[in-house]
């Protein structure tokens, strides 16, 4: 029943999908055949001689993706597996070769540069080829980037069976690109604690989506474990111990580990609240640091908002940020802004003494503070990220290319674009990961999350970007991101809270799925998003069953109105 | 603040609960004092002599415990972790032994023996005694599973800090025993496979919660993963493929494993419905079998149910359930009996002219059918266990004996007692484990689940046993199990959705803890959850964190009214 459901209209092509089109995000232009070929014993890759000096990075993804090719071992999912297909397979002509090449005049740079560009300006086009004959196949670009986006979904056209590793639909024909240039994750590394092969396999797992800003929140009220030089006593006092802390070398790391995965690392550092975890170093910073009861000053404990009056606390802040910014070669680097707390500072007699020394209102001293911070980010090359209360709840100064997170609910963003700022899509009621697995405050016992229900994969898909918005509005949306707060997190579940829910959005946004009709886009994903997730868990990912395997194997068959 | 909020008032005895008091569940009595005594590099368990030729099973309890203790190596959860009770350990007396003895007169049965008795007959009592002055500790019981139990806490008393193993809170003087003889887990292993490692691994996690009964829901429509001596076409057509079967071999040794830490492993076969997979290899005895829509023949995809009027199709039935009987000690078994839907039999020209060769109607028919299955099963020395409507909603003769599950709604508890029944339970709006993570069905855009919300911990923790009954009808309550329904989960999300959530009924069933007032009994658990949880992380399960660690070190700082 699957083939006659699938017949999905794209933008600009009529394309039959088979099950074999495990291709995720779905490419955006897509022509297959219905030959299949088999990778043969010699099969290689080859950089182009006309890349000079091609980069160490791209070097390393044709090894990766060469390995993905020979270890994923993936049997279709159909009933039988791979065996379903072994008929088909004898006797198929053979590929051995796929050349990657750009187009002349481009510049070959690194992916890791590449990706570190400012949103806009990241080129992640690729057309893919693969001829029914079995003579090479090729993929071309106009970055290193674009060559690596379509590396990865050449090692997702293969299955294997007994032996062989194969493709089903050749001739191939892909023209891609993304719809949205941001994709993201974010990761809140300060509630509970990460340690660095969580987040490379995390970064793994996002390359597959060709996801391309891994959003790390990466402290807040609860724990400080990053290592800031000239800051160093923030983590040896602030990290939950000495274990649970990145080092410099660490960030480094990540950052070129995601680098070489076509990711750029925004860091996050909140101000002026989710900062209670300052005052073990510096009391002296922090307004209402662990008061009580902490629901009188804050959103969640332990309670604590840097002193934003205080010059001092600002000459701080900024020194802080600057150090942390310099950490990391993003042109990004969110400031937060969520959340600001106003008993806090009403209590806070340091506070109210400084700003009626200076006869400033609270919005005044917000307003200057956010312009200090957001210069001295400045002054290290960075743009300002923040959260949606620096737009529609204060009145703060942002330069115009300041790009807000719209988190609160997915109404507030028309509010944003409407006072012309970019915005990425992370509103609480579509893309929380942590949403609808219980509330976490104690003594409480009907444990309902804030942000229930759950959210599924099924409903961020069928996430409207542009509802409602004017066809000027729409052109600030820069794309969109899931997001994992870590109140119940840690690295015992990450993975399957995370995967493969989060595809959800890498698809949304590269794709466009949800510019027809939605119930119809779900069905035909589900198929597609099995194959997906099962390749996913192949390469390490403890990804969830979405289905029953006896539906996972039966494309359809479990569809409401089968 | 948790010094004060945690006078928590027994039953028996008024008790000064500190974190250090991490047992769980929570003993029925329990003294403590406040001496520190570290564990003697030459600490000994010693079972004693009167015990003459002491069980396999019990010797390999004490070497487990004894790894537990070297092993875990968990430090207290309070700031500083164990390095705050340095100053306090350092001369502490040393604890050299503990000694296991039994009652006189008590049987020397083996653990496994002692526990695969029928639940009523299960004797898990025993007293802990550890003295301040570090002279050797003992346990004694009734039986050896009343001394494996006893193991279970004390392993429990220790933390660990620098190269000490220590407890805090000698003399220590526990009686306990269970408040419900049946605290249980259901895994379902049909919808998606779990090989016999995390089987085992969960079984292990459930030992060291103190529950004692594992349903092992083997089978279901989707897949026949049980080699069945006599019946092995059913596997073999029927299992998703030949790597995800459970052979004989394979339930000896989960139902040895679960034996040895207490627990006994009851299987079911869940009949007439839950049985399209049956059609792979005898399609003879399957009505509706994968017909569509699915929706109008079974609740959930694929439809298909033993043809229970068929007299051919009941001896097969009563053979098979006697085989897959035969493979279990147990004195339990579960023929199911959820979910029979009438139309799949209403539009099976089979079962009509079976009904009119008779002149049955159809409840009589599956009246004959139940009794015919049940007595293939006693005749193998078994008591059947049946769901809630085979009791509520049909005509079926059963035998007083008979365990009722109630699943639908806790509303339903107290119709089957009132009918008499021995009532465990099992209800999805307190303990299912799957509701709240989105539904599964395809081309569902709204995704969500039938049973939502999600059921925390504390939602689970804060049932009442007893509501509603008199108190003859609440000694009918046998005591409550979660569940796992598989259809979203497999190896991949099993520890993080089922730990430490399941720990809350098995505290609730063994220590009755909502006897008192449930917001106290939440605020005070979770500490001890905490610690709990952390334990077994040690060990190897992966239950997930319920809070920021921020949290977890401060008990009661993020409880809602701190």
């Amino acid at each position: 029943m699957f083939s006659t459901s699938a017949l999905v209209v794209l933008t600009t092509l009529l394309t039959v999908f088979t099950p074999a089109d495990a291709v995720w995000p779905q490419p955006q232009n897509l022509q297959t055949g219905t030959t299949p070929l088999k990778l043969s014993g010699s099969f290689d890759i080859t950089i182009s001689g006309s890349i000079h000096n091609a980069p160490s990075d791209l070097h390393q993804a044709v090894q990766d993706a060469k390995n993905f090719i020979k270890n994923d071992k993936l049997e279709r999912l159909v009933v039988g597996r791979g065996s379903a297909d072994s008929a088909a397979v004898k006797g198929a002509h053979t590929l051995s070769k796929l050349t990657l090449s750009l187009e002349k005049g481009a510049a070959v740079n690194s992916i890791t540069s590449e990706a570190q560009k400012a949103p806009d300006l990241r080129d992640e086009a690729y057309t893919l080829t693969v001829p029914a004959d079995g003579t090479g196949a090729s993929i071309t670009a106009n970055s290193t980037l674009g060559l690596y986006r379509g590396l990865t979904t050449f090692t997702q056209l293969f299955f294997y069976h007994d032996g062989t590793t194969y493709l089903l639909n050749a001739p191939i024909q892909i023209e891609d690109s993304p719809a949205y240039p941001w994709r993201g994750l974010l990761l809140d590394t300060s509630r509970n604690f990460f340690p660095v092969g969580d987040l490379k396999r995390t970064l793994d797992a996002m390359s597959w989506n060709k996801m391309n800003q891994f959003h790390w929140h990466i402290v807040d009220s609860q724990s400080f474990p990053l290592q800031v030089p000239g800051y160093t006593e923030l983590a040896a006092k602030g990290a939950y111990d000495s274990a649970s802390v990145y080092s410099p070398k660490d960030v480094a790391d990540v950052v070129s580990y995601a680098g070489a995965r076509g990711i750029d690392v925004m860091v996050e550092v909140d101000t002026p609240g989710h900062t209670a975890v300052i005052s073990q170093a510096h009391p002296e910073h922090i307004a209402c640091a662990e008061a009580t009861p902490w629901a009188s000053f804050a959103n969640e404990p332990p309670a604590g908002q840097l002193r934003l009056a205080s010059p001092a606390t600002t000459q701080f802040t900024s020194g802080l940020l600057a150090a942390v910014a310099k950490m990391f070669p993003s042109s990004l680097f969110s400031t937060g802004g969520d959340e600001i707390n106003a008993n806090c500072y009403t209590q806070d007699e340091e506070t109210q003494k400084a700003l009626n020394s200076t006869g400033q209102t609270f919005e005044q001293a917000l307003d200057t503070f956010t312009q200090a911070t957001h210069k001295a980010i400045r002054n290290v090359g960075k743009t300002p990220v923040v959260w949606e209360e620096m737009v529609l709840d204060h009145n703060v100064t942002l330069g115009n290319d300041t790009l807000v997170l719209v988190w609160i609910s997915s109404d507030n963003v028309k509010a944003v674009v409407e006072k012309g700022f970019k915005l990425v899509h992370a509103a609480s009621d579509y893309f929380y990961l942590d949403c609808g697995g219980g509330g976490w405050v104690g003594a409480n016992p009907a444990g309902n999350s804030w942000c229930d229900p759950f959210k599924t994969w099924q409903h961020s898909y069928s996430f409207n970007p542009i509802a409602n918005l004017t066809d000027d509005e729409a052109k600030l949306i820069m794309g969109g991101q899931h997001l994992l707060w870590a109140e119940q997190s840690g690295p015992q579940n990450l993975d399957p809270i995370v995967w493969p829910r989060a595809a959800a959005s890498a698809e949304l946004f590269w794709s466009n799925p949800s510019s027809g009709n939605i119930s119809t886009a779900v069905d035909t994903a589900l198929p597609r998003l099995h194959e997906h997730s099962y390749r996913m868990r192949q390469r390490g990912v403890n990804t969830i069953n979405l289905q029953p395997e006896w539906c996972a194997l039966r494309p359809g068959a479990c569809d409401l109105t089968a």
